[in-house]
């Protein structure tokens, strides 16, 4: 058994998303001890910017007259999109950055679809919980209402297009205690850690007993 | 009198996004020729993915402690930033890539934010345009309607965050007489052509003009 972990915060330890991972994983693992993780931490080692045009340039092309560089962009590709048509299941903890999403989740996105073929469905029908984290609020009725543009998209990729079935896990308001000018957002703010803890306890553990 | 011009297309002179600026530019240089214009092609030309996060750690620490790395990342920010500042009108050529925003542009939108103080409007009140392009359909009653995960974050970033005067120019269907499975779609996408390449005209003309 082999389940995929990507972190993208660039958060390092203080991450908000990656904190909610490890509470996934670790009721995975208290249901499957046995399980393998594969891991990639595009927030602390970037992907190349550069490896994704590179490698499908080398499409057009037979693979005798690919460049080192589009050789080895190719070999990138093909190793992420592995990495999902090989996982049984992937928890990824990708935060809202900027109103958007996070751009070494998106260098992480294109370089697995040029991997793959043509509309592939790398996750197709296989569990994956998406955990994402957002600093200020964006409710209904928020001046921000609106600004997320990172949580739909990331389920338009991990469900629509990868085909898997989604659990979403999201946190709000993780700039409060942080942010002084977010102090009075305080109370509701660990209201919404708690809730968002316990669902990626929920989310570990109902994945793992499937 | 300074314009800055952006590029994000990975399809180098084919790029329909950049043909678009391209008319627009024109426009722009039958009006006012004694522009100067800034320019960057980060499709070509990738702005480096650990650029970000190395910016965003130096805030927190004096300058005469930021490593070789960090005061790199801080320059390359604040270049990007002033580049905004400066302008006096922008133009942005940034496709749709995997029904997202570009890996690229993304890039750029992160480090020009990090290099500005907290909520600075860096294109306050300023013409920008922004040309956009996609490979496929996704206008209302088509299987990718609400598949466009690009065209509303760009908006937000140029026109809310940044604040500029915003008039977008969209394409679609670029893919039209270039991938086979698009071939009865070779009408429509030339009246859309048409339709944008008008568009950037008028845009190019109008802005100058101001």
């Amino acid at each position: 058994m082999t389940v995929l972990r990507i972190d993208a915060s660039i958060q390092g330890p203080n991450s908000a998303s990656s904190e909610l991972a490890d509470v996934a994983e670790a009721e995975w693992l208290a249901v499957r001890p046995e399980t393998t993780f594969v891991r990639r931490h595009v927030g602390n080692d970037p992907l190349p910017a550069d490896a994704w045009s590179l490698a499908l340039q080398a499409r057009w092309l037979p693979e005798d007259q690919h460049t080192e560089e589009q050789r080895q962009a190719v070999e990138l590709a093909t190793t992420l999109t592995e990495e999902l048509r090989q996982a049984e299941a992937v928890i990824l903890a990708l935060p809202l950055y900027n109103y958007g999403v996070s751009q070494h989740a998106k260098i992480w996105i294109d370089l697995a679809i040029a991997g793959g073929s043509q509309g592939e469905r790398l996750l197709d029908g296989k569990p994956a919980i998406v955990l994402t984290t957002r600093g200020g609020g964006y409710g209904p009725g928020t001046p921000r209402e609106g600004w997320d543009h990172n949580t739909a998209y990331l389920r338009r990729i991990v469900a629509d297009v990868w085909g898997a079935d989604l659990t979403l896990v999201e946190r709000e308001l993780t700039l409060a205690g942080v942010n002084p000018a977010m102090d009075a957002l305080i109370e509701p703010a660990a209201l919404l850690k708690k809730a968002a803890h316990e669902a990626a306890t929920h989310a570990g553990r109902a994945l793992a007993a499937r």
